[in-house]
């Protein structure tokens, strides 16, 4: 069944999504995570509420002019008006009408109790906001989806007014109208009879929204589209608040991989481990390693017993083949796996290993161990392609040598804080020792080694650290623990990643700053 | 309804659990593990494969001399008999039968290609092994459940030959036939049908063992039951090979809480929480904040808007009690926090805000602009505290002055660096100028401050520093950002998070020490 187009898959990442505990997104973040919501062939992006605060104002300003999107719509989310005045008057609602976005999701309530106690406002009322607001948007060409908050429990308190809700938005022009699950707790079954009882009934478009606190989110939605839904709301990675909501790639993979249902543009869900990673990145929230379909265990097997059969038919022993969501079988005990993505990888990175046994299972190895060792080279492209190029040439490309570097950091009277990095180092037969300054021993080791490197490499002036990602490995242990860093290095042009891991987070530091000027220079010198 | 004793609460995190990437149990952890679940009233704890390997084979012995369950039976899991012996010879079917369980969980296989690819025998070979071996554990006194591997996949491929498999063992005296979701891809619906037939079919006694591959383990589970299975196995926190088996807990409450049926005895759900927190401490896998139920996050709210409504009627904005599963709710204060959400965190520090406007008014002001400032408070429940204290008090609460501090990060002459930091300050009245090493700047820091004050105060020797969060806020900047830090602290009983803030990370991570530090102290003198 072809339903993409006639089916929205509606991430809340940017919005419901950053409700989770922790978790808090720049605008750069924002911005970023819609370029790989985009990348996925979501249809629509809820980018967050504009006027309701200074940031999701600003990321709607900011994705009007940078944001070039190939697949998804933006959407702006927001509340009906205030009671006791009129839609157009209400500066909430016009924030939501001149966002750009063209799609406004307008939040209102449907459960009569909230309308009471939460809005403070009579019934009726809330009626009339709901056809207000939605009239007024419709009138200003704006497409509107509809969000009914605590649906499920409203229905379930005075299901006569819950619907009336539903029945007001659809009349006024809502072209969805969502039922959310707002409190988490319903079970697929329920969900079920509640979505056909509603197209009976009002013969809306219907959407779902759902929350996993009852383990049942992904069902959930799988159970509402089932019963006729065909608007399905979710975050990436889960994500969102208490439990989270509904996990939008296992929903997508359920819907494409299971039930026939072509809700993506063809061919994008291949990209979903990787999107999910990169989204992770982002928000710095580490990936569970047991999500469905992208985790990096859910395609892992302790072969064992079952090694032969596996290599007869590896079907036999996996619930769908992971290339369809960019995933890979990995065998616990083998290195097989790891060959295969290493001769992938050197391909993407200009080397054709295909012909090299011996190489590619020396660089295997050599991936393998230092992965034990707290590694990554899945986000640090440019710190595997220094290994690959050591390991292809014989030695490690390297523009300087290091003899020492020290960083002091310090109160000063004041009572802040002033960090300051010696380096001695030589370079093209001349030896340096250069002493910055900065706001941190990073920034100033930093600093030291790009003016040292710079007095014999001038390109080096145009090299700019633009990200640095410090994650604790070995949770549990505190600041004693391992440390792994992700440094961004940009030379104007274009960016590349490094990676860094010590006891010592300056240590750690350290070999990514190495590594990341390395690469740069490497690459002007070719 | 009362299924307590008619329905079969199955719990096989020792066995199935165990499979999971990077869990490594003890004999002693599986004991510990077990008391666990006996305390949370399963009905039988799948202790391992006894004869399988040595460390099984410990655990059954010492089972039976070391554990007194009060509501769970022990379930010793194997093969059926081996291809061309009898069950009566076969020394891995003696050991299933002399481990002391009293119960037996076969694991067959009912797909017809793993017969003839894994099991490399004929199909006929194969129900006579599940026939044989059931009817001689019978004969010795067990009770025998059956696992039915791969179950799913094989009724798609040959219905007729895995139902065959099913009522083989049901006529030979197997109490209970699982079936068994080994690849773990199967969605609810499906389930339910699969299940409805098999009871038609067969008149067998039915079990679900799910796993979470395609995100519905638990619905799938559900589903099972409520087409007449009377018997669930699951895993504690979800653990398990891949994406993990069915999380009972989730599993277990859902049926409980929602569905009425009463499968724990009485009361016991309510140590949910703590016994699934007891089990990752044993597990050493962290927990995940976001599981259902029992999470940290489960239960915790960015209050805001609602906060007033909250106040009024908190089960408004929760799916169930959280005390059903022994947690909390939560009010994480945020930079959406208003007056009321304040004034709700107070009282559930122990402060009684609401007859003090000015000082609510003060302390939502305060908490904002430390927000805008890149602190966050939902995380650090101490600092917050800290920060109402003083507003409470009048002024912070201080147990030493610093001085000053200093710390330097340098390589040695074999390429490791080492940290070193001095720190000067003066508490009880005496001044103390105290140099610490570690393995990173913090670290550093940590051991110089805590030996300072530790002369002071003797109880911070107690005082360890857990966990080390550290966040770049302003993405695009590299270094030269605004970095958070959230440190952990505990004393051996309880543990509190602080937060730091400041542009040199090492400054910020100074603020979340000294605030660590202090909250320990007021904690211990109060």
């Amino acid at each position: 069944m072809d339903l993409h187009g006639a089916f929205h898959v509606y991430d809340t990442t940017l919005r419901d999504g950053a409700q989770q505990e922790g978790l808090n997104l720049s605008v750069a973040d924002k911005l970023s995570i819609a370029r790989q919501l985009d990348d996925l062939g979501v249809g629509y992006i809820e980018g967050g509420w504009p006027g309701s605060n200074p940031k999701d104002t600003e990321f709607f300003r900011r994705a009007g002019q940078e944001l070039e999107l190939r697949h998804a719509k933006l959407a702006a989310f927001g509340a009906t008006r205030r009671a006791g005045v009129r839609a157009a008057d209400d500066p909430l609602v016009a924030a939501l009408r001149d966002s750009g976005a063209g799609v406004v999701t307008l939040v209102a309530k449907s459960h009569d109790r909230h309308v009471e106690l939460a809005l403070r406002t009579t019934l009726e009322e809330n009626l009339a906001m709901v056809c207000d607001t939605v009239t007024h948007l419709r009138e200003e060409g704006q497409t509107v989806f509809l969000d009914a908050e605590h649906f499920f429990d409203g229905y379930r308190g005075n299901r006569a007014y819950a619907l009336e809700v539903l029945r007001t938005a659809a009349e006024a022009g809502a072209e969805v109208v969502a039922l959310c699950d707002t409190n988490g707790g319903m079970l697929p079954d329920w969900v079920s009879d509640v979505v056909l009882d509603v197209i009976e009934s009002t013969g809306a478009r219907v959407g779902i929204h759902a929350h996993n606190d009852s383990g049942c989110a992904v069902a959930n939605s799988l159970a509402a589209v089932a019963a006729g839904a065909t608007h399905v709301q979710g975050c990436i990675n889960g994500y969102g608040e208490r439990t989270g909501n509904a996990d939008l790639v296992t929903v997508v993979a359920n819907l494409e991989l299971k039930l026939d249902r072509n809700v993506l543009p063809p061919g994008l869900l291949r990209d979903a481990t990787r999107i999910a990673h990169a989204v992770a990145e982002v928000t710095n929230v580490p990936p569970a390693s047991r999500q469905p379909y992208v985790g990096t265990s859910a395609f892992a097997h302790k072969a064992g017993l079952h090694a032969s059969a596996i290599k007869v038919d590896p079907n036999l022993y996996q619930h769908m083949d992971p290339v369809g969501v960019g995933n890979d079988m990995r065998l616990l005990v083998s290195d097989m796996a790891g060959r295969a993505s290493i001769e992938l990888k050197g391909r993407e990175l200009g080397y054709d290993l295909s012909d090299d046994r011996e190489l590619v299972t020396r660089v295997t190895a050599r991936v393998k161990e230092m992965e034990q060792n707290g590694h990554t080279f899945e986000a640090a492209d440019a710190s595997f392609e220094l290994l690959l190029a050591e390991e292809v040439e014989g030695t490690r490309p390297s523009y300087f040598d290091v003899e020492s570097w020290r960083v002091i950091t310090e109160t000063r009277p004041d009572g802040e804080a002033i960090s300051e990095a010696t380096v001695k180092l030589r370079a093209e037969g001349v030896r340096y020792v250069v002493t910055g300054e900065g706001n941190g021993p990073v920034n100033a080791l930093d600093a030291a080694l790009r003016e040292a490197i710079g007095q014999a490499f001038p390109e080096v002036a145009k090299f700019e650290l633009i990200d640095y990602k410090v994650r604790i490995l070995d949770q549990g242990h505190g600041t004693d623990a391992i440390t792994r860093v992700l440094i961004e290095t940009t030379d104007g042009e274009s960016s590349w990643v490094t990676v860094g891991v010590g006891a010592n987070v300056i240590e750690a530091s350290w070999g990514a700053l190495v590594d990341g000027l390395t690469f740069g220079l490497r690459r002007h010198h070719r």
